[in-house]
């Protein structure tokens, strides 16, 4: 069995963004020799998401409104969680609708992803240095 | 270690749709000889889903109800990602809170689900031919 | 390679509730002595989720505040799965947010998990056991 660990660091200089990193993940399958297996790619933080979805800024900026309306950031009197001093309740929530991590398979020794599929990493409170965890499993 | 990769092709006549895969990924998890390991299922289509939950049809108009108000279809213009001559925008937010896979157990040769654990291929931008993933890894 | 499948019981005495899970996730991955792996943590029900969040009192308080907005438990008769004798139609909505699952990358002995990242299962039908999944595999 083979396995690669890599941490990747991001700092988004607004609250808010989104980062293709699928040519950086699939440049780390290669590295890792891994022929068949599992790709495993999740956010550090509780307040960003990795999510498959496609690269295209008008799909991007819907995602935006849309956790805007499902989890508004403001009032922050709204969120208990901001009593503690935070100003990022609206953040957890959003990244639980786009969730933590994605898991594709290694076919061939190649991310096996659709026509469309893309990886991100998914911002909800940045501003400041945050990591993203790969981890490839097989042979 | 063992490894098995399948595609599973669907073309759903309606705009949305579930089909139940157990059987056929149960069927699948035998073919690979696998005891040990894990089985990945993934929709490779940004507006498809692989989710797990009840078979139970009142549950699924639920869910197709629930989501309609989550993500509306219409009005088309309220999504910048129609502009690129797609009317498919809420299909992609649809996806995301339905997630794009599932990860399951494979014990002792078989799928290690619940009592009431049924994975569903979730179609929410049907009516062309697209493909599921199926990915088992173990010993 | 190495595998490890354990089965954790729960019983919430609320309908809903959030009980940290890290600690004992921790020390499965020790027993099973896999170095580099994957660890998948599911819940084996479909009105309870496993996810990774904050292990904050007051996001919890948001969370489950979040999650009455978005799928209330009532009106009952709002849903057609609470047609067949059943109350927990919004459970199943509820724990769709959240997640069935958590894939976590286990690296030189350890749970690779981020400064803040904590492992949860969720309820939101509880009042009697349940049952969640961990999985570990690799060498």
């Amino acid at each position: 069995m083979k396995s690669l660990t890599e941490h990747l660091w991001f700092e988004i200089p607004a609250r808010r963004g989104f980062v293709n990193l699928t040519d950086t993940v699939a440049g780390l399958v290669q590295r890792s020799g891994v022929q068949e297996g599992l790709c495993l790619v999740n956010a550090m933080h509780i307040t960003a998401s990795v999510f498959i979805n496609d690269d295209e800024a008008g799909l991007h900026r819907d995602l935006d409104r849309w956790l805007e309306r499902l989890a508004p950031h403001e009032p922050l009197s709204a969120y208990d969680h901001n009593r503690t001093g935070e100003d990022n309740a609206d953040a957890h929530l959003k990244r639980t609708v786009m969730g933590r991590e994605v898991v594709v398979a290694v076919t061939a020794g190649r991310l096996d992803l659709g026509p469309w599929e893309q990886i991100f990493y998914g911002e909800f409170d940045g501003r400041r240095r945050k990591r993203v965890l790969v981890k490839i499993l097989g042979e």
